[in-house]
């Protein structure tokens, strides 16, 4: 399958993006047409001991490249990228990956 | 569940890094005691255009923190670390994370 990752690095007040990313981000972002499943895994920590870098990854799994590629266009995750920026701007890495096997 | 999670930039040489990894370092990686399934993400590129910063992504799942503590300080699990920091150590990042939900 195909997913779309964001990456957050950690925010500057945790509460204040997680009430947005819970309440506000997320349910709009589960709205956008052709997503098959969408996993939240919050960060806890380093196997090198640490917060590190990362505080939240969102994977967002759709049926191929052209199925994101119409998500994104489409008015709701349009809306969801426009709300990311707004609230996560500096925060977020955006990357698109091909998920190769599961054993 | 509990993923230990390893996210690789991209390489100097690819073909090289590939062999690696898949003939030696996930066949390693897939014997650590514990782990309950490995899903290797190679990133294609970014939503906003460009590679992107990073080239693969590996998720391992455990049970629990517990599960995850006792892989890693595990034969197999030692041997798996020392053989990623050695092809890759300029290259990787690691993260514990907790998955929230599944919808």
């Amino acid at each position: 399958m195909v997913k779309l990752i964001a990456l957050y690095k950690h925010p500057q007040n945790k509460e204040e993006f997680d009430q947005h990313y819970f309440e506000t981000h997320a349910p709009m972002t589960s709205k956008i047409p052709g997503l098959r499943k969408m996993v939240v895994t919050r960060i806890t920590g380093s196997p090198m001991g640490g917060e590190g870098k990362y505080y939240l990854m969102c994977e967002m799994y759709y049926d191929s490249h052209d199925a994101l590629k119409a998500a994104m266009k489409s008015d709701e995750g349009r809306a969801s990228g426009k709300d990311a920026m707004s609230f996560a701007g500096d925060l977020i890495t955006m990357m698109i990956g091909e998920e190769l096997n599961q054993e």
